[in-house]
């Protein structure tokens, strides 16, 4: 049976917007005189925690029954998923379990800690934190949510582009950066049902172009190298966002390590508000594909501004 | 005879406002957690130029007899003052000749360039920018502007905190950094005549602290030392704004460096935002003066976010 997206997407928006910042929507002269393009930027550095994710987060709780609830939720990450799940759960009252990485930051084991997160810190191997997610998952009965591959989180991500749209309703284009695929696939999910003729394009850095390789072939496809400054999009799609990826993403642009820079050293200096450099990928799209993009009205969304101000690559 | 501050301010106003950009009033939970106050950050670092010197600059040119346009315009200034005036003539379809020092960073000449103004050059002292900008209003007949002396200026400054307390009536103070006296002066004017209850603070590094001596003298005193990071604080008062900054502002606060650089990072990281360390020091005053800002209601002008990428103190 078909899913009913219309609804779910409708009611995670009622859902969640108590919950989380109307991020605004800032657009710059400048960029769209060197675009050529009508650029409408969707905030979300400005969000909770500073990432789209608590969007995510917030809905994937928000939906536990209440006996879920009282055994509390387990997530491994050492990004944004561990604050945004931390400060979702405290927001709700209930239990938040994160795994990280021993050799995460500090700073960010503090945050996590500061959202109210109770943090296990484990081996650096995905092996490891899986394991330990699933052991506090058995122990605890604490329900595990995915940073990505869920689809009350996927239903979450997509109310970044719903909000964008109620404002913007005549845009030609939405693009958003991919990396596990939540974020893509609500957007295309919002644009589909919430929009007319536009078209929902994923960007990617060319070094982890796992997505577009899997739009090509058909089948999920993952990354031999990690090494993009990009560093929320090393990850690859799953199999509960790529068919969703798959029916309503139109195509994904890949940019380089150079582009990404450039795109995020003008948003800064031009915009005046910080971006990380994941969050950089779809201007660089834009730029390097200025004919396809020429007089469009774009939406971007703008997914996060948690950086190490003492690491700018420039 | 007294002017009818009043009406000026409401003149200003309507003139400027389709030059200039109402910009966004921001707060953050976190600070105000930090702080225990509720904070509201008018953010001129989104203006046009990136700084609160487009709304002084355009009320000035906006002012000019047809006569006086038709011969341009000229001032001297190696900062946001050279872009302000370049881009507000510019608009307005009148010539600016910027005297600006030679020695000033390259990526700020052909920022004034692009905007339209005509730089000239010159050694690096105050008395080589005077003698020039002096021969240029006596060759071209181009009206000088000052950047922060001059009623215009002041009134046009003025309409920063006018917008802001259109939007948040109930403010107890509103908190200007104090380089010139143009962006105080013209503050404690709105606060004046469009508030109830609310007074104007000004806020000072301590290395440069010549308003502050000023309001205790009685008289102008000027800074022997210069070495502060808030760049844009180093001038002293002037004549025409002082008699306003004396009758209208309640008192100044003071505030070391490391208190700059330590509000300047705050905002970065948590507002997402791009502030210049002059910026910063109104929220330094606040959180060095905890107990006197308790509970209470401030804005807090965030003057620009023109800074070197390059050069960050953190």
């Amino acid at each position: 049976m078909d899913l009913d997206y219309k609804s779910l997407l409708e009611k995670a928006l009622a859902d969640i917007t108590p919950l989380v910042h109307n991020t605004p929507v800032l657009s710059s002269t400048k960029i769209n005189e060197i675009s050529d393009a009508q650029i409408f930027f969707k905030c979300e550095n400005f969000q909770k925690t500073g990432a789209f994710k608590m969007r995510g987060a917030s809905n994937a709780i928000v939906n536990l029954t209440p006996e879920q609830k009282s055994k509390g939720v387990v997530t491994h990450s050492s990004g944004n998923m561990a604050q945004a799940v931390s400060l979702a759960a405290h927001n709700l009252g209930i239990a938040a379990y994160i795994v990280m990485p021993e050799n995460a930051p500090e700073v960010k084991k503090e945050a996590v800690s500061a959202y109210g997160g109770i943090v296990t810190e484990v081996e650096s191997t995905i092996e490891a934190r899986e394991a330990m997610a699933k052991k506090i998952n058995q122990d605890k009965g604490a329900s595990m949510i995915h940073p990505s591959n869920d689809l009350n989180v996927i239903m979450g991500q997509a109310t970044s582009a719903m909000e964008l749209l109620s404002k913007h309703s005549d845009l030609d284009h939405v693009l958003t950066p991919v990396g596990g695929g939540g974020l893509v696939a609500g957007t295309s999910l919002a644009v589909n049902y919430f929009s007319n003729d536009c078209t929902t394009i994923g960007s990617e850095p060319e070094v982890v172009d796992d997505a577009y390789r899997s739009l090509q072939s058909g089948k999920i496809e993952r990354n031999d190298r990690i090494d993009t400054i990009a560093d929320g999009l090393r990850t690859h799609l799953g199999d509960i966002n790529f068919p969703i990826i798959q029916k309503h993403v139109s195509h994904i642009i890949t940019v380089t390590e150079g582009e990404i820079i450039q795109a995020m050293r003008l948003i800064w200096e031009r915009m005046k508000i910080i971006i990380e450099p994941s969050c950089a990928v779809p201007l660089a799209a834009v730029l390097n594909s200025k004919e396809f993009f020429r007089k469009k009205k774009v939406g971007i969304i703008l997914s996060g501004g948690n950086v190490d101000l003492g690491k700018l690559p420039f």
